[in-house]
């Protein structure tokens, strides 16, 4: 097991619990992967002011309740703490070895894989697994736009993973790049100590809160009422809502999606357009070039900033992988039902996966499927039949989100749920 | 004219471009009164972060926009610079005497009324008018409730008019008393800095956001389509809107309100709701009493905290009127049309009305009545009339919203607005 982040903790919950042996190989000194940030300086996804954006019910574990204490949307102290509080409970915690860097994971000539790593000693060892769960994450390696000038910036540009609290930024003129959730946080928190915040929107996202009608919109998706609408119900009734709740995008300045509601990754932000409304958020058009401290916008405005703040993403990545493991020569990942590459056996993947809501509840049932694949109570189907089920779920992605790499990480919650359970073992061996 | 508020602006503004000779008596050095906030020390209503509630649009003067360069919902600064301007544009400014405090306005043998007032120099003058338009603003005098045991509180207290910004309440353990839209502005701001952060509701009121649909919530008012709907039906539409947009209150951890939407003040916060959702708000029940640090709930919880902030809202005052002018025994303003003291001539009220949704209009209305009074192209009803008018509202308003002296200047914007103008001169006087 690389990674004992939510998904990680999930599988090897799921693995310990069905008596198989694991090690779980973590690279930093902790369990919580990227709910974990110990504030500046500590690289990586998170950031002091991060919340879920799903709901603690949700979000937690099924058999491991978050604390009632806890608010509905935990802080990233929270998940972290409760993260530990669930390794130990599954006693994953003793077989975690934490700073241990995974330098490369090969297939050996026996047919197991010689995992080597590294440790925070500088120590390195080579050992042989005859299964491998991949669950390093996805938001590790900073994608940075290549935008024409920016070598003549002559303010401060960072990566969001760079960034932890607005200390600082006070008094500045800044411009968040992306238009994600973590762009719309950032945004916001900046606007409230920046002299000027503008947030560059590239292309039209729908925004939405982080609960309608009173539930979080992750109960919303899980919920039988809502499985039992169609797909143009259930974006019927999301788009209608947001028209009460929000409106026009343009009302604010922002570009309206060139896709319906669910034909795009969805932003999620509770005070985005509030602050928008303040004139405390700027929104702004896709930098088409950078002089010295100048941007120039699409719309043809151009603003003076002191700083740049790339919000937009991170490649997904597994750098001790062999070259192109897992991925289809466009750069989208091609594994069958989302965790096994179709040629290799002995190797999965957990939590590569973007749901519309929480995906804990996927990655516990990924976890169920390992372990019923690692015991032989499960099998795989024919290379062939797994490498059509990828194409079609890349054509399916292709056709509704299109473009980019990371669109091949999103699923529906049911259907997903659903196909999973189809692939499991006897209906026996599943847990209560 | 006794203020230079946005309410006294108004009025005077109407005056003088009727050619009435016109005196601005305005206690500060500046005009735009509860638009002024210069930072810590500067009491009064308003807050370093304080924005408009109200649209732009509609809280600017009819005749003169607030600068298109300005957001939805301008901040104090702004609304004080636009309000200077307007005082400009209409030669009010150089009418305005600055550091003029009004001690005593009283009925001379010749029935003129008597102005007695102070200058910053500690010079004082008693001056005579045949007309006084009141229009000192209803947000000077702080209410603090009576809470057993507050004298043994050891923490600091402070009412909402002493405080300017977070600055100093980091770290600390705040209840937020009251829970209008300086309790939801400040609980909210407080939670950012604070280490826990109460808001103290004493009675369930319903939280609205400041847009619905897109639009301002104040554009939404004062709309022909909303104005063609009967009460029961804008009533219908608000509180089906509010189910999508935020649900019950109860979800929350707030009193659901005892009474229906428009049955009493609205609570406007774009962010409290989703502030509480991520744990950094914490709603309780009315304090019943205070042992030391120790605040005692309703709900028959108890937290110790090291500050309190009351944002009890103020007391209607008139100090320097005759005891009791211009209100009824029981503490309700007692005024014909909002206005005009029935047994009194010559003395006038302007902005002492709450509509949902901006005051604006409504005060410009009254200052063209106020005009046509003056210069006699209107007149006022038998006394008997008026008392009865008084009478029919505050009944009206005593069935609507009950309890308090705040409610008696609750009014319909529409409704309000027709009765100004059906009171006003011939229809010729009328500006297009």
């Amino acid at each position: 097991m690389i990674g004992a982040g939510i998904s990680g903790l999930a599988v090897a919950g799921t693995l310990r619990s069905r008596g198989i042996p694991t090690t779980v190989l973590e690279r930093s000194d902790e369990v919580g992967g990227l709910w974990r940030h110990r504030g500046p300086g500590d690289r990586g996804p998170s950031y002091g002011s991060l919340h879920l954006n799903t709901s603690k019910g949700l979000t937690g574990y099924s058999d491991f309740p978050v604390p009632d204490a806890y608010p509905r949307y935990p802080s990233h102290q929270q998940m972290a703490s409760y993260l530990r509080s669930y390794a130990e409970h599954k006693g994953v915690t003793e077989h975690v070895e934490f700073g241990s860097d995974v330098l490369g994971v090969t297939r050996s000539p026996d047919g197991t894989w010689a995992v080597a790593t590294c440790n925070s000693t500088g120590g390195s060892e080579v050992r042989h697994f005859r299964h491998v769960v991949v669950a390093s994450g996805h938001h590790w390696s900073p994608r940075v736009p290549d935008i024409p000038g920016m070598a003549t910036f002559t303010g401060r540009a960072i990566h969001s993973a760079d960034y932890s609290t607005p200390d600082g930024h006070a008094g500045k003129r800044v411009a968040v790049i992306g238009f994600g959730n973590t762009a719309a946080d950032l945004a916001v928190e900046l606007s409230r100590v920046c002299e000027k915040t503008f947030v560059v929107q590239r292309r039209g996202v729908h925004v939405v809160p982080k609960t309608m009608f009173g539930t979080a919109i992750d109960e919303i998706a899980s919920s039988p009422w809502w499985a039992r609408m169609s797909f143009e119900e259930q974006r019927r009734l999301i788009e209608l809502s947001l028209r009460v709740i929000r409106g026009d995008l343009t009302d604010y300045g922002l570009l309206e999606p060139d896709h319906r509601v669910f034909g795009g990754p969805l932003t999620i932000s509770d005070e985005l357009l509030s602050r928008i409304n303040h004139g405390a958020v700027i929104p702004k058009r896709a930098v088409e070039r950078i002089e010295g401290p100048v941007l120039h916008f699409a719309d043809g405005s151009a603003e003076e900033v002191d700083e740049i703040v790339h919000c937009t993403g991170f490649h997904i990545e597994f750098p001790f992988l062999p070259d192109g493991l897992g991925f289809e020569p466009g750069g989208q990942l091609a594994l069958y039902q989302r965790v096994v590459p179709p040629r290799e056996t002995g190797l999965y993947f957990a939590g590569l996966i973007r749901p519309f809501g929480a995906i804990t509840r996927l990655v516990e049932e990924q976890g169920r499927w390992i372990a019923d694949l690692v015991q032989g109570r499960a099998a795989l189907p024919p290379v062939g039949e797994m490498e059509a089920e990828v194409q079609a779920h890349l054509e399916a992605a292709r056709a509704r989100y299109g473009r980019t790499a990371g669109d091949s990480v999103q699923v529906d919650f049911a259907r997903y749920l659903a196909a999973l359970r189809e692939r499991r073992g006897a209906p026996a061996a599943q847990p209560a």
